[in-house]
């Protein structure tokens, strides 16, 4: 299989290495100061190790490196477009996805996820999606295409098939998980985002998208954000699909006139004109699909498409529950909502900041073909991705980030060097009676042990002394109410 | 900025591309049965784009796929080595990583993550390492050398150098991240697993590693594994050291002889022996290298290091200290253990199951200079990584592993199409009230709702019928009992 492996070491050497990364200079040596491009060290590496290396294999190969195993200076940032968790942010982080989940299981969804890392196949599609020319794309060691997925909707159908008969319908199924895009970070996107999803596979009805709109809501609303500051805008692709067949243009079109509208508010009405031109349809029925668009009632748009067509039906169902589920008052119709992939089919909608400031915050619909372009057989299907990136900026606007702080009920510390084993058994009491302890681990004055449990947030402060230790207690000092008493350690809660 | 993406196209043609893995006939049209192969449509895909494509870039190119938006079928299996997690595998994996983070908290550490993409120089070590040799490494499409990670340590360590003095010492941090080993499958591990983490930053003393150590046990103990199924062997790098010394062996060459070590129990001794002669040790101090690595008592290592030494000090007090946690029956001394990771510098240790049917359940050790190799000022740390592969087969084995099923307080229907509006009613009302409901959002017949409520476990059944409903009353059926009542819908809690 070592003839399956190849070197990617052909391309032409890149002057854009970016010069703050690190400096390779002293990795290499002899002659120390001599730079060698990363990606000879990368093959070297590749090579040397057939390309996937097992024990018996990198036992054997020579090292790769020189003996001086001080590398320089490395960029101490994360990669370009990504983030570090440090413990503040991943308590936001936490507070978020808890709500997410917490959410999802009010409903009754089943937590699911994928790999990070799919075959680069399941996200070609047609072109012109955003999310597919920013695919952030590799060949692995062993030559194969794969992509660090920018969305979970693909990993999700492909499961769905590969359960085939042995799962019942619907599945209702909830993930929350990272995606990648590679993009050239001009607007300050990041290159990835983790996202929540929520899916149901198996019904037809809009009774699925009504419900997928209710527990966006009230996730919302759990997080003190109200209708007021934010709606929801619906349609559906029956609108424009009913419109292109009376003008004749063939349904293999459709996704991407649904792409090049979606970019309606982005780019210039001409561009748009254009771009739907290239795809054949008259300019008569552009220009009809452009007035259409601008339709924001349900009445209007029957007044054009007649009440017979599924669109209408379709959304005064929607609209109808709605008001059941009580949410009447967050949703809106807008008929320039399609959103950007080329799977949707039926109902659309996202979720917007009332004060247009921001980009779509969240956005769903129905996918009824989707598994039939892998491969298998189509099952009704719906959902929604929910990023973490719009709702912290919207909820910074609103002022309505929670102060999270670390919180520990005891910090625990010996007066004394040799009362550290002593320290270590009080810590263990209360962790086995479910108590948090941080345990000072080394001989530190009181007064460090004060900052401590103040940035700790600790509600007590255990202090092993000898005199009590002696007689199998300690002192406690409640650091609210500066409240101090003496306690065996056994009577200890 | 365009001229700085340059494509990967120069690489020969591989003939391995997985059969399997998708039909690409009819992607590319015409002819249609004219296969592309894959990294030439993606190729073309970068170019278009100019290399990470903003939505004015992608808007002007031209469809790269043809009209015909159909797919052949895509493997259905996650990429090789990979796993999806279906909601049956996620609770498990859910119910592992909260005893994972529940433990972490317990003793007061903080949770933090870092991206699952790292710059590739993050990772390069002096060779000889299994975990750098099968590196998951790529080009990016801005020709930067980037990896997904193989562990978490490094990026740790990136943070604490970032972070500098804005934080306060100690650090006790955790993570749960996911990581990446290319490696050619033949034992039939996989490419990527989930790893616990727990890191202390900034204590040199040993009751730091004494500390983690209780925290594994903690975890243990909690998931029902005892010390009659687990043990760790501990041992500490400065007895290598203090040897090595001793035969003139120079401190550079230190990390990779304990690689070499590493490997003693699983490949010939003949072939470790070979290895350290390569790195210019003597005979004389390979055979007594070999000798101390099968001492398995601390006063037989005292005999040989004598007592002045600081491996045989720090070993003492880490025993002393199990007491006092309370985990000494766990913990057993092993000079052979070094662990495969080069940038442990003292204690190291390893979790295995006493009947050594499995590989390694998690290690550990002190890195107290892993942050001079980034340039960093050098802080005292140490930290273990907790695999979710290996503990599973364990509890498997021992058929500890829990029975989880799917959890659903009310599952909702409505009796009648009509009433499909007040179902979802209903649904809300018991939501808000902090409820779990899954709401039927179809017309079924009743046999088919009591299926479905059986296989999600629901408490309730609640049926919405003509008559009650005209009343504000629901039917609800309490699923153990058989019990049924009619009730408020406000008064339904």
């Amino acid at each position: 299989m070592r003839g399956a492996i190849h070197m990617i070491v052909t391309t032409r050497l890149s002057s854009s290495l970016r010069p703050i990364l690190l400096d390779f200079v002293s990795i290499c040596s002899p002659p120390r100061n001599f730079s060698i491009p990363r990606r000879l060290i990368c093959a070297a590496a590749t090579k040397a190790n057939g390309g996937g290396g097992g024990r018996s294999g990198s036992i054997v190969a020579p090292p790769l490196l020189t003996q001086d195993e001080d590398f320089q200076k490395i960029d101490v940032n994360p990669p370009k477009g990504t983030r570090d968790f440090p413990p503040e942010d991943m308590r936001l982080r936490n507070w978020l996805f808890n709500h997410f989940k917490e959410v999802s299981r009010l409903f009754g969804y089943e937590e699911v996820d994928f790999p990070v890392l799919e075959t680069e196949a399941l996200f070609l599609r047609k072109a012109g999606e955003e999310i597919r020319d920013q695919l952030y794309c590799f060949e692995d060691r062993g030559n194969r295409r794969v992509a660090l997925r920018p969305e979970l909707t693909p990993s999700l159908a492909r499961l769905v098939i590969q359960k085939g008969k042995s799962v019942s319908l619907p599945l209702k199924w909830f993930a929350v998980g990272q995606c990648w895009r590679y993009e050239r970070m001009t607007r300050g996107r990041r290159r990835e985002h983790y996202q929540w999803n929520m899916d149901i596979i198996g019904v037809p009805q809009v009774t699925a998208e009504a419900e997928l709109i209710s527990s966006i809501v009230t996730f919302f609303k759990r997080i003190g954000i109200t209708a007021s500051d934010v709606g929801f805008k619906v349609s559906s692709r029956k609108v424009l699909q009913e419109l292109l067949t009376k003008y004749g243009v063939t349904e293999d079109m459709f996704g991407r006139v649904c792409i090049i509208i979606d970019k309606i508010e982005k780019i210039p009405i001409d561009e748009i004109k254009k771009e739907l031109g290239f795809t054949g349809i008259s300019e008569d029925a552009i220009e009809q699909l452009l007035q259409v668009l601008s339709v924001k009632s349900l009445d209007d748009l029957e007044d054009i498409l007649g009440g017979a067509g599924e669109a209408i039906a379709d959304l005064k169902q929607l609209f109808s529950l709605a008001e059941k589920f009580g949410y009447s008052e967050w949703i809106q119709f807008d008929a320039s909502v399609v959103r950007g992939l080329a799977y949707y089919t039926g109902i659309v909608f996202e979720g917007f900041d009332r004060k247009g400031k921001l980009r779509a915050i969240c956005g769903g619909g129905r996918y009824d073909r989707l598994l039939s372009t892998y491969g298998g057989d189509d099952i009704p299907a719906c959902g929604f991705g929910f990023g973490d990136a719009v709702i912290v900026e919207l909820l910074k606007e609103k002022d309505l980030l929670p102060e999270l702080g670390q919180e520990v009920e005891n910090i625990v510390c010996a007066l004394d060097k040799d009362l550290q084993g002593a320290a270590a058994t009080v810590a263990t009491a209360l962790r086995d009676k479910g108590q948090t302890v941080d345990l000072v681990l080394e001989s530190k004055p009181l007064k460090w042990v004060f900052k401590r449990a103040a940035r700790v947030n600790a509600r007590r402060l255990v202090l092993v002394g000898k005199t009590e230790w002696e007689d199998g207690s300690v002192s406690v000092k409640v650091l609210s109410s500066g409240e101090q008493f003496q306690v065996k350690l056994s009577d200890l809660e």
